[in-house]
């Protein structure tokens, strides 16, 4: 790994070496670095370097530093080139990366990028970006050796060292039969250990796990997890093989997941990264902030509507923002558990009702104790007994509330098949802000006589 | 996978065999799952079957599945084993499996378990434990294959042959010298392509990346994530190979760092699951709510100390959540921005600088915007001019500091090395829900003649 501060060293230098047109001093700094460090120095270099920059790198090396530039900066890199460049660099990448790359441009940029492409492999992409966002088929590769079920061993090998250029390097050759059907697998160890003369069929295992093209890339993220794979084999609804998908894109989309649902739930606006500019940053933040001021103005209102209980007793303003803090802390405290749970786990039905009730007797636990705790303070801190009952039972109540709504939201969401991370965070602020005010201000008004 | 439905009616069926003794037909269940959903399984089932589901597996199965149990439960499989049986199984597992397994017990037990072991992988699974945890060594294996630099290809597969039931399957071969320092690394497909009487050497990739044994778990995980890894070797400081890491186990490493992340940010407590007991769950939650009570009470005590303010202007009572809860809410944005920034890319000084300008920016936009909105609709829902500029000066001032406390605090924190996640999310709320207040009532007070 190369070390942020060396780095920033690295970039220095490379600017030097671009600006002086050192070709052969750019290089030395360039060649020893991997693919993804490449990337980063592009993308830390003055864009009016860029061309200098890609000029020195030959085909194969900007092939393999490509994918890992943001999908706009590729899109510019592979428009900025000549034909002769573009096309044998968009015919040799990944087709999974290819997809990535293209899905956010408009149909006719997609066409026309594909049109320059190897007939064959244009075709691979569309048929890629067929599928839906998300899916298993859009993480797919078809990079990847597989056999008919009548090759030897030997003659496997030598489909293999034909392509060892090409092919993703992954343990596995998959086997197929004559409907293109995946019936197995063999692992490199396998080949490695087995006569040549044996027939493929003969070693492979045809316990082969497969995920279809249409699953959901967190379920396939989750069955990674599991069962320790490196690569699985992706099938269509016929159960003919349409390509394989391989860890390290699995652990881009467990990253990518994980990130979501931390954006969700802390509503901190969509892909917002170190290098996001200021205006976009705000643009993105702002929707929530806006929900979120909205939000303020409902409570607002509630409380205005309980003027007169306020006016009356002052000292209830001292207690709203802990109430609703804490009615909101425990909501979403449950909520994180579900969500987390749900991101490595499945639930039934039954498990979810079990789940809803253990989170019941956890906000009575966790409301007795902070109510009666916050009951002989406010009893000592205002010196008034009422006070402290009215402020006692109402956070025993608001907590009790607030630790089912954030547990319950989330599971109905799931089960409705919405993402439950989604708009949950706020959703659940909202909720708990309005309840714990009714609450709060309805048992003192109720009380209201006893408090004056 | 096995799906959720599929998985209730499984266990019923295999609580009816284990019941009427009918090992064939458990069996039949139970052969045709992974590890994983045996371990699934098996922790559904009552625990008074248990005994009964132990003694039906074989070795290699037991094996197979323990590590995919809780620690505690493969401890108490374990404890509940003849020595006949147990010592095998503590031998055939990985060692880093077994390391994470004892890691929790106290060293009386962890010596009574690893005296049962052959010599030599007790001493393997000391040296393990021997590594702070988090550390790539706690993470490494030594179920590998290496060889010594004089070996040919030949002899490379012969030992590959030998040792093909026992090493971990991952692509390489590592290659040492005679002081046992990792200098180069062959992939299995290599070997296939190569002729057997090549001499290792000429064939291995010199350019082997490797981790240091101390390197932090969080740098190994990101490390595979840029680089598309499958495993990389550690090594200690004299260069010499301890041990290899592989892809799943840093699978593990990031689902599990993201659900740390998230407890910290959420506050909701540490390993809370489906299947925490409530008087556990509370326990473990009860910290957060009660430091957030006493939070609100400062809270409570500044607007206390502005009881004359709010007597007067009781109108001013009704902004109060709004403009802690938006302060707590752009503050928490920022934090999730940095937080999640921070684990996938490192950050220079100079970045950290320029990431501060553009959030102070951002919170400048979200500011004028949202301090702009209030002070319209305060001015119309309360016909008070005043009272609109005091709730939208506040309220602009409050988010450019809630901005800028999110980034900052936690940008500090990652500087003195702490875990810029860890306390932040409830430190955040604290120092924004108290300034925001003493902005809010500090102003208001400054215009309390106009106000009223």
């Amino acid at each position: 790994m190369v070390v942020k501060e060396n780095q920033e060293e690295l970039t220095i230098a490379l600017n030097r070496t671009l600006k002086e047109g050192d070709r052969e001093g750019f290089m030395k700094l360039l060649k020893d670095l991997r693919p993804y460090d490449q990337a980063i120095q592009y993308m830390r270099i003055p864009r009016k370097l860029h061309p200098l920059f890609v000029e020195c790198l030959d085909l194969s090396m900007l092939t393999e530093m490509l994918p890992y530039l943001k999908a706009s900066s590729q899109v510019e890199l592979i428009q900025s080139l000549e034909p002769e460049k573009a096309i044998p660099i968009l015919d040799m990448m990944q087709n999974d990366d290819l997809a990535a790359m293209l899905t956010d441009l408009d149909p006719e940029e997609i066409d026309r990028l594909t049109n320059m492409m190897v007939r064959e492999e244009a075709e691979n992409v569309r048929r890629i970006l067929d599928y839906p966002a998300d899916t298993a088929g859009r993480a797919m590769t078809n990079r990847f050796v597989w056999v008919h079920e009548n090759y030897t061993v030997g003659k496997t090998t030598e489909k293999l060292r034909y392509y060892s250029g090409y092919a993703t390097s992954m343990n596995y050759i998959y086997v197929i039969n004559s409907d293109k059907q995946l019936i197995g697998v063999v692992s490199y160890r396998q080949l490695l250990l087995a006569d040549p003369d044996t027939r493929i069929t003969d070693i492979m295992s045809r316990r082969v796990i497969s995920v279809d093209a249409f699953t959901d890339q967190e379920d396939v993220a989750k069955q990674f997890a599991r069962y320790d794979f490196v690569s699985v084999p992706v099938t269509n609804e016929d159960g003919t093989l349409a390509g394989i998908i391989t860890v390290d894109d699995v652990i881009d989309i467990i990253v990518r997941e994980a990130n979501e649902d931390i954006e969700m739930l802390m509503a901190s606006g969509k892909q917002i990264d170190f290098h996001t500019k200021p205006f976009t940053a705000a643009w993105k933040r702002l929707p929530w902030l806006i929900l979120l001021l909205f939000i303020g103005l409902v409570s607002g209102s509630i409380i205005s509507g309980f003027e007169a209980t306020l006016e009356q007793v002052v000292a209830l303003a001292f207690f709203m923002p802990l109430i609703a803090g804490m009615t909101g802390n425990t909501g979403t405290q449950s909520l994180a558990v579900v969500v987390r749970g749900l991101a490595s786990d499945d639930i039934s039905l039954k498990e979810s009702l079990k789940l809803v009730l253990r989170e019941l007797v956890v906000g009575i636990i966790i409301g007795l104790t902070c109510g009666f705790l916050i009951a002989v303070i406010a009893f000592i801190w205002q010196g008034s007994f009422m006070l402290g009952v009215v402020v006692g039972s109402s956070l025993i109540l608001t907590l009790i509330i607030g630790t089912l709504a954030g547990t319950v939201i989330p599971l109905i969401l799931s089960r409705f098949r919405f993402d439950p991370a989604v708009a949950s965070g706020p959703l659940i602020t909202t909720v708990n802000d309005i309840l714990s005010l009714l609450i709060y201000f309805g048992i003192a008004t109720a009380f209201l006589s006893k408090l004056t």
